[in-house]
């Protein structure tokens, strides 16, 4: 399916800032760019920075004090994996491959040791496979409010549990914690996404079954068939779309994304399994 | 300088364990191990992994029930890089690599976002540079008791500040925190240590000042120009010497070190700034 | 019933020390002690006072260094109010005595107002009264480990929640939450508990039903109508047994409590709702 | 001195609403109340009860759907005691009538048991009585930036502490917890205060020091000799000047109070140590 997407950010600088920005559209095989620009105004030096292991874009951006805006722009084709989510098994640990050790350990917001009593208490006993996570984010949407201003750039995944309300940050951070506290390899997903009302970045997560990344949107609000990646990281804080430092005064933003292959949405939300990684062979202790 | 060390951990598996290892020495430049050997009863297979950018190795084994033994030796030639404090700068931020974001980010342990407040307040003023870190250093051993007990293995840097208490990994912690709160590049370093009293596993940071990685020793136990590497990582979450999923219990763990190239240890402990890694050229936005 | 009770506390004191001591049988109508005895050695003065609203018995001393030994001793003859569950309802906040609002008001461990999203979800629709209550026990009971050490002097109920796991105390706690979360009074009760194994200072918690205070105890550890009353309050705070001020080692600890009339426990627990406090009459605006 | 004060709050009520208020002066012998009034619109029942030990007014009012407000108005002559700071000691913990313990305890926001090693550390050694406090509230006033939206209902001392920023609320909680931490009971004074600017309910402390109860406020923004006390308490939990159980909306609210006796205020803020209450003997352990 073809999108054109992008997004629009405005600031005021105060005094000079470091912006280092994550919101290009990664380069995965799965999602053709056919596309692409960045306008930033003044149009300064950036640096430019992309993570070997995940893919992740970074830019990095000394602005003046004065106006300053950032245009990206690009157009995309994205062909997702499906697949029947009743045949996506879970990996025992003994035999997942040591470099998603990352994936499975807590972070900065997936706090997903504190929350390992209670996500063994209500999953363990659940078939394991994709149904399983697919499980868990049916009680992350049965039980979170989703509510903006519950949270804040500091909320860790436990604390959105305790309050029982987040946005879509919080939903991927329970997610990614809950999965991560019964042995599922899990991390954090930034992207654009089909569907999303209103348009913002979006936060979804995936879970490493069966030798694949798969797709889970806990708050079932974007198409998950959709979802065009900009970053993967441990939690929010590895990939957030702006990381500024210094002072300055945000003054706009918008993002968006339309279909332009003139296909219309189908009616319903897909119940495939989605993944928009392609699968890796992993070698595990036998 | 040359070392033997080594470390001896025993356990009594109740039921089928993975572990995931990290506590074989680094192979750095710095550290040239002269022999090494890795013994486990029983001799399982094992498989292995070494992060391409950080250089941990891993150890990951399946465990059947029973008793379970690994024995680790080495010997090691250290040279490590010596440096007059006074002449090493910070890096501003907007000049530093894109790929050290990690450790200017908070993580699970270190909640360098909560401690800005209290750092930005104490240390902000202090002239920049090596002095700066080392001032760090000087005020976490004089307002921070060293207590084993204080902490577990889910004790956050603020937590610790909070309590006024914890062990080299709290101290290490929190002289992380403190760094990337006032926007030095900052981790964790896992080492075998020269020096210190009661041996053990010990715990200590390296902060990125002009190029370069240069070690820091909170606690002031162990021998600054004595520390051998086995793991660096954002925290401690990364880098556990033994992480593991099942049910086991510790019976028995030794770690040692000791000059075995017939030369004794000066009398006091150095003033000099000590890098055991490389330096690197950094590429930034002028 | 009739019990001889009472406890056997030895500590070693390193500097002077003030001890507040709350151990001493609560005098109500309902639990009539026919002897009493507390015996300081060394024998020293004492303060003592009895807070007029709650009527717990706080004992003041200051103790030298030294060793130091408090034993007491009583026989008490208890006579609890009996009811019928199902009759017991729960009172509109809008008719509650004004007086109780200390009792329906977060306090140091009863974080309720962090667990009100919690509880609201999880018991609003129960119906309601003591059943109510009952049931919150029950899934206290179920869902929460009893755990020696999984807990300390400050952890609070929503802490103990997310760790699924404590003792004694963080039950109370948490059945004292969930209660206030949902507009029940509720009260922390610390007792000499029949039917305690091993033996030891007990916490229950009490909530106000239809003009009276009720037991529960979510550990089902207990004999509920063997509960002799020490303190009440808002939590454990305000009714330690013991709260030094100075510089002391605990040296040994013996809690003790027998039926000394000679019969025998019912082989059951009771299922009544039990009460030993006297029925008050409740003011509010019709 | 003689004050025209009093508050006008109005809601939108949305579902039937019980509102718990405690909002009118305190009936001290330091403040005498000329003259009152308290308006209900509508004009609803209301029940009132008074703290027999604290002389907290409390009102319960059980509001219908639809508009609702409150307007109080008071003309009170208010005395205080003044007395040298340098001769104002602080009372030993063993000294201390018992009665005082609950304002030596932790409570729900005043977290002083999670502060001792701060407090022990940064204020132990200063010269003890009125002038340590001082010196506390000095330390708040220094490192805690006034930041309206930096806390909310839930924020506890030490979260405040941590965070550097808080308003009135957060910084009397600070003050307390350092107090209580320090073996001098406290406790959370609400008040009208003389020369607050903007307009609004103020929140200072009172610590215990030779027998009587002495007014601090770290915020230093009103006259200490210009508080009409309205409640004291462990903390803000008890004395909130509106607690509602219901749905509903504020719409507005104007606190006030001038001078009224035609004299001007001194040009500087008093060096007094300040107290409104009456003196009590207390009677300790020798």
């Amino acid at each position: 399916m073809r999108y054109t997407l992008g997004c629009s950010l405005s600031y005021n600088i105060l005094s000079d800032t470091t912006f280092i920005f994550n919101l290009e559209v990664a380069k995965l095989r799965s999602a053709e760019i056919l596309s692409e620009s960045l306008i930033l105004k003044p149009d300064l030096k950036r640096e430019v920075y992309i993570t070997p292991d995940l893919q992740n874009r970074y830019i990095g951006v000394n602005v003046p004090t004065g106006p300053f805006s950032l245009d990206y722009n690009a157009e995309v084709d994205l062909t997702v994996h499906r697949a029947d989510p009743a045949t996506i098994n879970e990996t025992p640990i003994g035999q997942l491959p040591l470099d998603i050790l990352p994936f499975l350990l807590p972070s900065r917001f997936v706090s997903s040791d504190r929350l390992t009593p209670f996500a063994q208490a209500e999953f363990a006993a659940l078939p394991k496979g994709h149904q399983r996570v697919n499980a868990i984010c049916n009680w992350i949407h049965d039980h979170i409010a989703y509510q903006p201003g519950a949270s804040d750039g500091e909320t860790t995944a436990h604390e959105s549990l305790l309050k029982r309300a987040g946005v879509c940050r919080d939903f991927a951070h329970i997610g990614t914690a809950f999965c991560r506290a019964l042995g599922i390899p899990a991390r954090f997903v930034s992207c654009y996404a089909h569907g999303l009302v209103p348009s913002d970045f979006h936060a979804v997560f995936e879970a490493y079954l069966d030798g694949r990344w798969w797709l889970f949107d806990a708050t079932r609000q974007a198409d998950l068939d959709g979802l065009i990646r900009i970053g993967v990281g441990r939690d929010a804080a590895e990939i957030a779309f702006s990381t500024p430092y210094g002072n300055m005064q945000p003054v706009n933003q918008q993002i968006r994304i339309v279909r332009s292959d003139g296909l219309g949405s189908p009616p319903q939300r897909t119940v495939d399994a989605i993944s928009t990684e392609i699968p890796r062979p992993h070698a595990g202790a036998a």
